[in-house]
């Protein structure tokens, strides 16, 4: 199974999260897979629609990694879903690119667990709060996995935490589908 | 009460509801409505902070409106959000930026209303799938008001049903919130 992460991450540079969790996947000899810094390939944000597309179809697994901002990714990956997810490519008669592919989003969230819940400050689930992509991944006919969500790291995860976390995210990034 | 309409559409020009629209609330007399087209604003992407946070301040209601676009908005309301919205400013001990103010969204969809249902097309209503928005009114303090959707504009609308909506659009727009 040929993996790709697509990460946005405005600064990756200065990310600590989302760096150290790319960076275990990267680490682990036994797959194959790609990890992408989407803002580094786009510092003017003219993403190239074949270069994506190209990596897509390449791939059997799509991972869309990326903190969570105002409930929602960055605004180079909605760019990339308007621009990469052409008519007639990722859907319409002849818009089959997805298909048979999986799309797994990977979430760093600010807030704790807790906090994504009906009663906590969010007043929203991840579940919920994610709906649009899962809406997406469905349209272009490609099985939406489960969410790999970091809770909390705006209060700062010890060390320990992160490295256990980025571990399990190798391995879930890995592991078929149930 | 003044009304900003932030309409984020890549290419206003060639827009036919989402002009229409904004037409039919300039055109009324009656109230203080300002209109800005925030893709010919920012053609490079470079939002001016500044300038969009003094625009909110000068508010009463603040009209996001946009063609959906992957069941979000274009990119440049996500930027728009992720900058405009500094911590200190709209929320935060000392951000109070939104409170006292109403955010309501207008949104013209492509399908129709019956494709945003559990058992329609999409499998998720517009309400879920705006979520992330309402979520962020809510967390800088914003009253959310019911969103203002146009559907079916994928399959056209006719001129008359056009004129009717936006009619009520700039009706809507200047109605005191229940």
């Amino acid at each position: 199974m040929k993996t790709t992460i697509f990460l946005f991450h405005p600064n990756l540079e200065t990310s600590r999260v989302n760096k150290e969790l790319a960076q275990a996947v990267l680490n682990d000899p036994n797959h194959d897979v790609t990890v992408r810094d989407e803002y580094a390939a786009y510092p003017d944000g003219r993403i190239d629609v074949a270069t994506e597309q190209r990596l897509v179809e390449d791939s059997d697994r799509i991972v869309l990694q990326f903190p969570f901002y105002w409930y929602s990714s960055p605004s180079l990956l909605k760019l990339w879903e308007d621009k990469v997810l052409e008519y007639g490519w990722a859907y319409g008669s002849t818009g089959h690119a997805f298909e048979g592919k999986e799309i797994m989003l990977a979430v760093s969230a600010g807030s704790g667990e807790a906090d994504y819940q009906h009663d906590g400050s969010h007043h929203a689930t991840m579940e919920e709060l994610l709906k649009p992509f899962e809406t997406m991944a469905d349209y272009v006919g490609a099985r939406y996995l489960p969410p790999f969500v970091v809770y909390g790291v705006g209060a700062g995860i010890d060390d320990d935490t992160l490295a256990t976390t980025a571990r399990r995210y190798a391995q879930v990034i890995n592991e078929p589908a149930k």
